[in-house]
Order: structure tokens, then sequence, then C-alpha cells
């Protein structure tokens, strides 16, 4: 069987791991979380960064630093991850849902204005596949309606926007917050894991706050104060230093891991490339303002009946793949809510996109069996 | 250097990491994790338990289980660690204290009937030190007002109360709701990591869906329905398999463990009864009801200035002592809310309760030069 996914293991994990223990410090903010941090903020530029136990915590932390109140309003992509929304309900704010693109899982920037009221506070873009989404567009907006824009960047580590002077930034470096995962799936991955990036410098100190559990102790060890105490809501966000060692490992063979998956990505793309001619299958649109981290690699099926057919065929091929995202506009939860809001791309997505494995170890010839497979599938 | 603390290690860890990895799943919810829950259902009888990251996040999962709304009151010890309030403030609950005992750090259960309101919600006994409070009382209490009670049972693994009829109940198994913590400093940990019980059987599905970010996930992969979807709110509050494996290892080795802590801290005992019995320092009362777990050695200081002359003793003398707990009813957060309240016992102990080094690894003849030290400081 080809798993749809298998963890990355530099070797160094477990050995960081002992170091973290044999230096008696296990508990949060120790010599690998700070490791972590300084990579992040050295190499990516980015400016203040937290790790957090997954991206779903990031996103809370973010909700209670731009104060989210009960009835605030917050933008949210309709195909995403359920924690896009549920951190700022969480607050008490409202979900505004905002439909995918025809040609892309993204939302459509430019469908974000008609929706602002004066109640509005936020925009979250979420980059989904790591492809940005139009960032100049959304932070032009934000600026004008006076908005926050957190970047959900979950699937986002090592990708890039490019501004209409040419100008290349890291994603996660352009809303005033902006949120990492590193769960089991991830590029880089600590089972699960995340991370707040803090660019907008007026959030540093309270984030540091928030982060330890509502207290000064980050400022008590600074010396800044001489007992640390309740200052703020928060909660216990930092992760163990376990979790902290084991992401270390993985951060330093980032570019070996990229170029792996970039290679396996491409072998999908060209190799299914004529299927997408004859229009059989869709495959995934890179913007020319996006790059591509190779997070994950996905075509869309005609139909959902269709899908259900090709995933039970490439399952008896030894082959697993898998789908994601009930249009959140659609869900159980949200349906309470609902007006006759219609999101038709997103519905589009959860019902016909399709994830192929992708991960380090897979092999250049089980990339090319598995797109046999997908083209044996269509020549029928 | 005698350290405060060092994280016990069984040899067994980075082992069972290695098997979560070769597994091909690390995030939550795997092998280890039910492992963990196993342990406590099977061995401690618990009724359903389910690993967080952190005690913090398990009394979240609690005020978001008993559903707290804002104004709904919560009665929380004023001596204690700031998430044991913070969990509920953050759902909009206000906190309401209560002092600790004379000759305990535990809330005294006889000021508790008094300050209950018609928008009093749940009581939130504190085990300080791994000592039960006095759930006898605390249970009729909730029993006549229709209160919940959540225990936070942080510090009290493997420890026990014993009601009026002589029978002996696990700490964490009395309340409708137990958390835990496996943060560094506990008897078992995890780095940092926590767990929830949910002893009354209306929240454990619920439990699931809060844990699993607010989907019927664990629905999905019982067979239960055929998609899952958002249907609540919720957090990410399960731990990374890397933690489970980690505390796994830990819970294998308990028995060796607490009879190592108890060790020590009946030296301690011992040793420093002299002291108390000439009115220099207190020691720990544990009451009839209560059951020890050595989770710390705590004495009492006459005032904070001594207790101050003796940090600094012990540190020339290569001794690292701690204290802890600003009152919470006195921190910053609360002082809005204050009225004329007094928490005399709580400041005491925030003021004049030591904590001494309690680990694994630490020796006999260490605890006996801890305690020559302490002497020698009275002496003087």
């Amino acid at each position: 069987m080809i798993p749809f996914n298998k963890p990355y293991l530099s070797g160094n994990e477990t050995k960081y791991i002992a170091n973290a223990v044999k230096s008696g410090k296990i508990s949060g903010n120790g010599i690998y979380t700070q490791k972590c941090h300084q990579f992040f903020q050295k190499k990516y530029g980015f400016n203040k960064c937290l790790l957090t136990t997954s991206c779903t915590d990031a996103l809370e932390m973010a909700a209670i630093l731009i104060n989210i109140q009960a009835g605030d309003e917050v933008i949210v992509p309709a195909f995403t991850f359920v924690s896009t929304a549920n951190a700022f309900v969480l607050r008490g704010a409202k979900i505004v849902f905002v439909d995918s693109k025809n040609n892309e899982p993204c939302f459509d920037e430019d469908k974000i204005e008609a929706l602002i009221t004066p109640k509005t506070k936020a925009i979250i873009p979420v980059h989904y596949a790591g492809i940005a989404c139009n960032m100049g567009k959304i932070m032009d907006i934000a600026y004008r309606h006076n908005l926050f824009v957190i970047e959900d960047a979950a699937q986002a580590i090592d990708s890039f926007y490019t501004d209409k002077n040419g100008t290349q930034k890291r994603l996660g470096s352009i809303g005033h917050l902006a949120t990492f995962s590193f769960h089991e799936t991830k590029n880089i991955t600590s089972g699960e894991g995340g991370m707040l990036v803090i660019n907008d410098k007026q959030f540093e100190k309270r984030a540091e706050i928030i982060w330890e559990k509502g207290t000064n102790r980050s400022a008590y060890f600074k010396g800044e104060v001489n007992k640390y105490e309740w200052v703020d809501i928060g909660s216990s966000f930092l992760p163990s230093e376990l979790i902290a060692a084991y992401l270390y490992a993985q951060l330093e063979n980032i570019e070996k891991i990229q170029t792996k998956r970039k290679n396996s990505w491409d072998i999908y793309y060209k190799k299914l490339s004529a299927l997408a001619d004859k229009k059989r299958i869709q495959l995934p649109t890179i913007p020319k303002y996006a790059s591509n981290n190779a997070h994950l690699f996905y075509i869309i099926c005609n139909t959902s009946n269709e899908r259900e057919k090709l995933i039970e065929f490439l399952k008896n091929n030894q082959i697993q793949s898998v789908f994601h995202y009930q249009t959140l506009a659609n869900s159980f939860y949200y349906s309470n809510e609902k007006k006759n809001e219609v999101f038709a791309n997103a519905d589009k997505y959860s019902d016909c996109l399709l994830r192929l494995p992708l991960f380090y170890e897979l092999k250049a010839k089980e990339v090319n069996s598995i797109c046999d497979k997908i083209i044996e599938f269509y020549s029928k």
C-alpha cells in the first residue's frame, strides 16, 4: 500500500528530545523552542514568532489579540478547515463566508468587499495548498476599511507572494498576524503543532502574555517585573520542548524536504497534464503572483460520484487517496445561521477535489505508477 | 547545584516516539494516546479519559462542556494556578474566590455555601500538592444546589479521598469532570500535557467532538456518520502522539516513581519535624480523609522576608527552592473586580510557602543535606 502520508524523520529528532531531557527542561519555551523561533525570525525574516500546540491554537491567540467581541464579523473562506472559523466563534464572532474561485480553491478576493459591514473586524485568507491568495488585493481592502488580516498559512510554509512591483514576500509575513501548522501531514511536522507570527508590533507584548496563560511570566524572566501574576485572559498555548526539539530537527532539513516534495509534485503535474488537456480532470492552478511549496497535490474530478469510484479504484491498486473540507457554510453547526447563500465553487472542491500521496519518502517510480493508474481509470 | 526539579526519564520514551513515527501516525489520538487512555480507564477506573495538550486545556474543555455563559459564576480557590480561573473567564464566567484554610493551602469548604447565588454554575476544588479537598462536603453542597464539580487534580495523580463510610476514592474520579497535568514538574510528565476525565456520562459524546476541533470526526471513524463536519465549538485539544508516547513510558513506571518520591517526602517530613515542633516553620497537614502522593514538599516560613532570606541561603548552598501563586484575587487582572475581600490565609501561603526539591533522581543524602541546611538557617 502507498499511504497518503508518511511523516518525515531526519534521525535527529529523538537525539534532540534526549538533549532536552538532559537539560532538565522539557516544558515550553526552552532551548529548542528558542531555536525554532530564531529559525523563523532570522532565516524567514518574520518579526516575532511563538510556537503553539496547533495552528488552531495560533488562530485562537490571534482572535484574542485582535479583541474579538460577541457580534464582531470575520470574513473566512467557505472551503477551509473548521478551525479557521471556530477559533473566532469561540470568542463570539459571527462568521461571514466567501466562496472559492472557479479555478482555485482559494477564496475569491473580489467578493470580499461587498461583505464588509460596520461590524467587520478581520479577513482571514487561507493559502490553500500553500498557494498564495492575492495578498495585494486583500491588504488593500483591509487598509481601506481598517480591518485586520490574519493569514491562515497552515499549509504555506516556504511559499511566496509576489506583489505588483515584483517584490517576493514570504507567506506569513504579510498580514498583521499569521498562523502555521506542523500537523503530521504538513511539509514540516511535529505531529501536532503550530506557530503564531506577529508581524504587527503592537501585538508583541500581549502575545507573550496570552501565550503564558495570561501571566507576565516572560517579563518576570526578563527581570522587568519582580513577580509574575495574572494580568490577562490567555491559555497554555506553548508546546512542550519535546515538540520543539522534534520540529527543530525537521527545520534543519527543510531544503532537502522541499526539493523532494517539489520533485514529486512536478512529476504528478507533468504526467497528468494530458488528462487535463482532454478535460478529464482539472489540475492545480498557480497564479502568477504565487509560488508552489508542494504542500499537497490535488486533482479535481468531474463529479462526486466519479471521485468516489476513483478512490475505490486506487485503493484496489494499493494507493491511498483522500478528500477534505465539507463546505463550512453547509455544515450542521452553521445551518442555523444560513440564509440563502450559495457557495457553488466551494461545493465543487468539497465534492470533487482529490488529494494524492505526497511525502518525503515517496519514490519517483511510485508517483509515476499512481499517475499510470489514474490514466488507466480515465481511459475506461 | 541541586535543582528544584529534574524530569524523570525511564529510557523508553524515545523508543516509543520512534515507534510512533514508524507507524506513520504522530498526530493526535493514535496508539499511544489510546494506551494512555486505557491505563487510566482500566487501572484507575476512570469512566472516560481524553489526553489534552495541558491541564489548562482540559479545564477549558470542562468550561465548554458545562456550557459556561457570560455572567455565570464559578467558585475557585484564591490560592491556585491562574488557569483554574482563566479557563472559565475565557468563556465569560465571573470568578468567585474562596480563601485557603488556616492549616492547609486547600480552599475552605465551609466558606463555599455562603458564596452561592442563582448564577453559580460550578465549584472547582483544587487538590493542592495532591492532597484531597474534603470532597464529601463539596459534593454534598453541589448536589443540594445543583452545581457541577470539576476537580482540578493537576497535582493529584495517584492520590485518594476516603469518604465517611471508609471508601477510598481516587482523586479525579469524584467530580462530574476532572483535570490532570503532566507538566514538567509533575510526578508523571510529558513536558507540557494534561488530561480531562469525564465521570458524568452525559458529557462523553460532546467531549469527543470538542476535543476534535468541534467536528464529529470520532463518530466518522467509528462508522456512525458517513462524513465528518463542523458540529460544535471546540479546539485542537488533543496532543501529538510524540507527547502520548513519552507519557506512556512514564506511566509504565508510575509505581517506581511514586515509591521514590514518597521516600524523599518522608525524609523531609521526619527530619524537619523538630523545627516544626519548635514553631520555627510549619509542615504540610494531611487530613485524615486524604492520602499523600508526594507531588511536592513545602514548608511555611513565618514571613515573606524570612522566606526570601532562606531562598538566598539555600541558593548560596547550591540548593534551588521556589515559591508560587500570587493570590489570584490580588492580581492585576482581578483588581477591577475586587471588592473589600480579604484572603488572609491564601496571602500567607502566597508569601510564606516554600517548595523544596523533589524529583525521582533526588538522592536520600541530598534530601538530608537540604534539611541540614534549613536547620542550620533556623539555628542562627
